[in-house]
């Protein structure tokens, strides 16, 4: 077990690649391609393929070609094609042409795939065996290839003449079966394959849910073009899952603590002109009302409670279905299933909520009418709340738009205007009842 | 690949155990465990497996101590013992007594462990090879095993007498090395383990710091206790990390769409009462500038305005940071840094929309002081909402309490509060220098 207290007193070449990278994501740029450089070349490019995006393009540009290449060269395949891909085009080219021609041609063929693809995560380096060679032949092969190209799992996949995947052998059989059988004899030919343009979300969702360690993956003529293991999506799913959790509120998924602050203005402030938008439409409400609001100050006392409890209603109930929606467990019925059970409960919520709100603002105010009017539009509101909860993600997937994006901002809108709306039109309706206006 | 819609259209026994615990989740808990019974032993173990703890729970209560028998047998360990986990107290022993002794032992010491440790998680069948064998010897042992023993890595765990973790072996190693060597030759004995205790959350992390494809999992005397694979810890690491949304809401992590609602509403129903205290106390500061608001009616028309700005902001700066700590990417210097940043941004950010908010009040209700005072509070309330999202969540952590848990009800209040507060309290001095007031 790694123990994070000792990994600051340990000379950077001691540590872990995953470690070096985190030291190098902290520390001045400069500073960083120095430390790089001072590292042996393997260890240097396990822990440059470790850094974050953003990172590793800033280190580049201070990069020579020369040092570049070194790095390159070092790394695994599907992180040198990241790193060329995160580089300006003029220079992508430049780069790429220092490199040996046959590295070239791999990492040209795996830029071709976007970064959050099958073809963007997979190692191209495995081994394919051929159906018609016999056991003893492949042990032999086997035996006579670098260790690097082992793929730590025990499954051997099996292409044909024209490199498609007909089968899958394990080790075992391999090691244990007669040596002179053919693979052919012994493959599994019902083998699970992804096309490498799947999408990496929806890959990690197949890994999940069937608990796979590795998959193979094929291109749309079905050839095998590489691998994708469990290690490599544990990230890729945890960072798909929980960008939902700011794309919620307006941010894109990709922003960090360490992210440059002018990069996170541009990507936040544009969505909280989009919220002040919204905050308008509530404005608007609400002056719609100003007059009532003159006769009866102490409703601008309870507006906001009433506004916040429809909010922080709503919220729970979109967290479960976007949370719902990135687990993979939301099915084509479950929209008319959450709606039913999601009003059922924003009508008790809302008597429950509604009830305190109603006995306190009479306690407090001394006026039973304020009470009537605040508990009442606290009922309808958490009602509005539970129903937009479930309409806006559902609604946003049907649009084939992603179900989380800005949905909060979207929910607050609605739960603002019609708590406003709610609160104020009851309140006018019973002043007029009353003859007060 | 497996296709949705050609999923319902087959027989369930023809599905993956995966895709039968999904219609499983889904349907009647009667016809649930029908359709259970109808299916061959190990495949309906299989997709019980797969179920959810709390229709797990549901469908044993309806099972017969054979059929619970049957299921239990033909389970993996973890899972089993989860099962045996979830039955009440009484019943557990009763159902424990009927399986055979071995079993019994097995699944009473996985019992021991919490279901989000390690131990919770961990496969107790592994092979654990002697480091005075030879090879032959063990290729041997191996050859004569049962399939099901099989760890799909390529890695077997070397243990001493004690049955303490001593070295890993590659099978690569094992098939290609001289037969006659001893285990103890070729072993390497700088291997990674964690505790049985390790809570599953650090687990993921671990497994995605360091792309670890399986790891041992040892006692507190370094006993080879199981193994955990990155399958098993690809749908933890899911959970645990979106649970952050949830509890953000205040929710805990458990909901789902198929949550009962009578426990979602004893789950969101306390933390509506905590948001309605809060939102109290906001209304208390409206309060204190009632006669300010009878004065100045339009101050209640931009009051939402003011406080939903900062609200929408302050999420922004507190998700990017509970995000970072579920991914596990905040260090100790980390704070201040976020601090400075967040400053910042809440500056630029308040000055942009306080010009804008400025703007519209002075031309929408002709009013350059609602302008003047709307937008100053706007932009000091920007800035209480990115501290508020820094401080919040590092607060917690410093208490060690989850950061995510009802953050965001507490920034809201903050927001809130000081919103409110900052333009009231604004517009009340000015009323008062303008001799209004």
């Amino acid at each position: 077990m790694t123990e994070p207290d000792r990994i600051e007193d340990q000379p950077l070449h001691a540590l872990h690649p995953a470690d070096i990278a985190d030291e190098l994501q902290r520390c001045d740029a400069e500073d960083a391609v120095q430390e790089l450089v001072g590292l042996p070349p393997k260890l240097a490019a396990s822990a440059f393929g470790e850094l974050e995006a953003e990172r590793a393009e800033e280190l580049m540009a201070l990069m020579g070609e020369s040092q570049l290449k070194t790095l390159l060269i070092n790394l695994p395949h599907p992180d040198a094609a990241d790193m060329v891909g995160y580089l300006p085009a003029d220079r992508r080219e430049e780069v790429l042409n220092t490199l040996p021609a046959p590295l070239q041609a791999d990492l040209r063929g795996l830029l071709v795939y976007p970064d959050d693809s099958a073809g963007g995560i997979m190692n191209d380096h495995f081994i394919a065996l051929r159906a018609d060679l016999t056991l003893a032949q492949v042990l032999g092969q086997l035996r006579s290839r670098p260790v690097e190209d082992e793929q730590e799992v025990s499954y051997l996949y099996v292409t044909d003449t024209r490199r498609r995947l007909v089968g899958i052998v394990s080790i075992r059989d391999l090691v244990f079966k007669n040596p002179d059988s053919r693979v052919s004899e012994i493959m599994n030919r019902d083998v699970q394959s992804v096309p490498v343009t799947m999408d990496q979300e929806a890959l990690a969702l197949e890994f999940e849910h069937y608990h796979y360690l590795g998959l193979p993956v094929v291109d749309d003529r079905h050839r095998l073009v590489g691998i994708v293991k469990a290690s490599d999506i544990l990230v890729v799913a945890k960072e798909e899952a929980t960008e939902d959790m700011q794309l919620m509120v307006g941010l894109s998924g990709e922003e960090r603590l360490l992210t440059p602050w002018y990069r996170s203005l541009s990507r936040r402030l544009p969505w909280l002109y989009v919220n002040l938008g919204t905050a308008f439409l509530a404005a608007m409400v609400v002056n719609l009302f100003e007059s009532t609001i003159a006769t009866w100050t102490a409703l601008a006392v309870f507006l906001p409670i009433v506004a916040g409890q429809g909010g922080n209603a709503g919220m729970q109930t979109l967290t479960v279905i976007i949370r719902d929606m990135a687990l993979g467990e939301i099915t084509p019925g479950d929209g008319r299933r959450a709606l039913m059970k999601e009003a059922l409960l924003g009508l008790i919520n809302g008597l429950a909520v509604g009830l305190v709100v109603g006995i306190v603002g009479w306690l407090w105010k001394d006026s039973p009418e304020l009470g009537l009017v605040a508990g009442a539009a606290m009922v309808l509101n958490q009602l509005a709340a539970a129903l937009s909860g479930v309409l806006i993600p559902f609604g946003m997937k049907r649009l084939n738009l992603d179900p989380a994006l800005a949905s909060s901002i979207f929910l607050t809108t609605v739960t603002d205007v019609a708590g406003f709306f709610f609160f104020l039109a009851l309140a006018a309706l019973l002043l007029r009842a009353t003859g007060v206006q």
